[in-house]
């Protein structure tokens, strides 16, 4: 491991291991410093015993039913709920059966310790068992399944890793029930104060909070929940993409970079109310084209800066079929892999509206058409979230474990890219080494039933997890 | 008149006045036959008598108040209420103080009839007194306000028509209340059936019928709703524009050469739901981008034809910030004067919208843009009017009533048009000679408590109504 990584966690001086059992009656066969190219591709995950942990878990919780075999349900497992308890006993008596020890945090989220040769932080791999009300099998639960799947291969092979080596669940990364999103690695992180998370209230009618629900299923931790309380060494999270990336460009796993940035803006855009049959357009201030043009527009600029843009809600007014609506609020959603990358974009399409609004023209929008009256175009920021960039030194044991996997292949069957969508993976990595694997989701279909991932693409995201741990855990030694 | 006008009245042979008294009792100073350009001019509107009865009936259903002068509020009376019962009565009052026999039919339709010196089918002047519930104090107003001054006009200067001439308050004609426009006119030109008026229901929750609420007030009358009979030799009708063209242009007077067509059609455009941080723009089958294309290029299309195409409704699914909407549905109100036009221009947009659904480019629509997936479009058609065209007699009359009042100013002050919206005139065009005149509406607003046109404007309007009216009967002897 380089420098950068061992300096990463060296400030974790408080970490103390409070077991030592399992490492000194074992006789292992292998330390990973002793691990060559060949004996790493020995380290082989089982495809049948992960498929079995992903199905087997999928009973608690089981969602909607959209195919005749016994797999093909979706997930109904909200972060917190008896079925979110069920699995996280699963969780716990599994992990243990693995000679792992236990911790549950202030926030629930539970780190599983396979203890190494040396004491140290341990490398982390996870993610999380919550699922979206209407969610499928393997958002989350595949990250989690894979890190015990792990623990198995290193059982089996009789692996001592230098320093310990964790699987942590995180809870409700899903900010379905509770209405944060990746809340309880935001605040082991230090990103958001517990008193916030413990007093979220479920979204609903119900009356629950974060903290009422943690101690109602036996999972409210007397551990801080903080990365200083619990440091990590590395964190490493295999996820489904969730796009239609890998699958259509016939890749296996995604090498992930980092998260994107992304900016949330509701743009309300006013002009004026008039009859469709008497109103010339000359002398209209119609609020929906103009909205059209910026929406068209939104999408030009993206893609001249090799961004995403994306209005997902319109409203307008009054909304009758003879009235020309005078007043149109539209939510845009900009994305992009560098916040500078935003930063240009977003200048762009203020300028860009502002001429619109004002009815002259933007790269031939107003071509063929007859100009109107001015509308007046405003923006409020909903929410902001910079680029989160993964450490280099975890990329590179992604990048040296595929390699293991597909050899000469490697380039062919990988792609380096950013994630969409947001994971733990962003908090871990605001403060430890972090970075992610992706594998591919069939028709980008995710948050739905239909949600899914091959057997074979499960595995192979399975075992590219098993050798980035290994291959860290070595590089921590070599330095 | 011309032979066209007579021929058009010939058929209603069952048309037999039943009242002489006044005619034959009464010493005239002029027939209108004798009435050249100079007396002509001498058939002068009174502003006051005529904004004093606008103002007057204001009192039932007074709507919002919008400013501080007396007059400044809205209407708000609704077909077949009490308030329009008042100014029902205040109508046949008045009128049969001035001479008129009035009849009310099976839709509460009611017409006012001074004798002429002949027998004959009326010409008409008229238009509605029932208002939107959140109207002004002009539309339809105006027109049956003025009509009645008309009368005064006549008796003042002691003028004998050659033939009778009527007024005529149409019921419903907002479909306000009662859910079609222009019913009652519908009903009597034949081209709606009865009872199936007769059953409408009010809208909302109430229970009422046309049928019920008309024999409530004692407006159900025992005359057959029916051009036959109660024929008509033409018919005039003063209304404000409703939309800004005299006003910016600063015409006075719009001789109105007819009534759009108009085409109302909802668009269903289907993509596929996907995360917008997720999905690259080129495998994202985007339904509100493409709408919005459709939008933009219903517009150009429209302007290509010198026609108007509007959205006023848009809904989306599933309407999430951060998910690309799979399901859009949008109105398309598409009006141009001519049928011809309509077609054309529906075609072009059939066209139009399969291509830009398909992904493909139409005029540089997806020049600066990334191409996404093919979407599905489907249209419904929701509601369709063919173009109404005046009778020419009757254009003429109006013509010159206002070269009598404008002279040399007449090119600069007045504006042939065509009425962006329907009026009872596009029912009684059907079955006699038919005009309408408009005068200028502040800002274009109606349909609204601030509905404003001047007291100038208002007069001159009555003014050419009165002209036209009278060189309508001129024109009937001299054949």
């Amino acid at each position: 491991m380089s420098i950068r990584l061992l300096r990463s966690s060296s400030h974790h001086q408080c970490y103390r291991p409070r077991y030592q059992a399992f490492s000194t009656t074992t006789r292992w066969r292998w330390h990973t410093s002793e691990l060559d190219g060949e004996k790493m591709k020995s380290l082989k995950v089982h495809r049948d015993r992960l498929m079995k942990d992903i199905h087997h878990t999928a009973q608690w919780g089981t969602g909607e039913r959209w195919g005749k075999a016994s797999a093909e349900t979706g997930m109904s497992r909200l972060a917190l709920s008896d079925a979110d308890k069920s699995a996280r006993d699963w969780f716990v008596k599994t992990t243990e059966e693995l000679g792992c020890k236990t911790t549950v945090d202030a926030m629930g989220n539970i780190f599983a310790v396979r203890p190494g040769q040396k004491d140290g932080p341990p490398i982390y791999a996870g993610s999380h068992l919550d699922t979206q009300p209407t969610g499928g099998r393997y958002d989350g639960v595949l990250g989690v399944t894979a890190a015990i799947e792990m623990l198995r291969v290193l059982n089996d092979n009789w692996v001592e890793t230098e320093y310990p080596v964790g699987v942590v669940n995180w809870t409700n990364e899903e900010g379905a029930r509770f209405p944060i999103s990746m809340v309880s690695s935001g605040v082991w992180s230090g990103s958001i104060p517990l008193d916030h998370a413990h007093n979220l209230k479920e979204v609903g009618s119900g009356t629950a909070t974060m903290k009422s629900e943690l101690e109602r299923i036996g999972y409210l931790g007397s551990t801080p929940a903080s990365h200083e309380a619990i440091p990590m060494a590395a964190h490493f999270e295999l996820h489904i993409e969730q796009g239609p990336i890998l699958e259509s460009e016939r890749h296996k796993i995604g090498i992930v970079q980092g998260v994107q940035a992304y900016r949330w803006f509701t743009i309300h855009v006013k002009g004026q109310d008039c009859h469709t049959g008497t109103t010339p357009f000359n002398v209209r201030s119609d609020a929906l084209l103009t909205a059209a043009k910026m929406i068209l527009q939104s999408h030009r600029a993206a893609t001249k800066h090799g961004a995403l843009a994306s209005t997902g809600i319109l409203t307008l007014k009054p909304g009758s079929t003879n009235t020309v609506p005078g007043d149109v609020k539209f939510s845009l959603d900009i994305r992009a892999a560098a916040d500078k990358t935003l930063d240009a974009l977003e200048q762009d399409l203020r300028d860009d509206f502002a001429l619109i609004a004002s009815a002259s023209d933007v790269a031939g929008l107003n071509t063929h058409g007859t100009p109107g009256l001015p509308c007046t175009v405003s923006w409020s920021t909903d929410s902001i979230s910079s680029a989160t960039t993964f450490h280099s030194d975890c990329i590179s044991c992604v990048e040296a474990a595929a390699k293991v996997i597909f050899g000469d292949e490697t380039e062919k069957l990988t792609k380096t890219m950013t994630s969409g969508a947001g994971h733990d993976s962003v908090y871990t990595s605001k403060v430890c080494p972090t970075s992610m694997i992706f594998v591919p989701s069939k028709g980008g279909v995710s948050h739905n039933p239909r949600e899914f991932t091959s057997e074979e693409d499960c595995t192979l995201g399975a075992q590219v997890l098993v050798g980035s741990v290994v291959e860290c855990d070595r590089r921590r030694v070599r330095g």
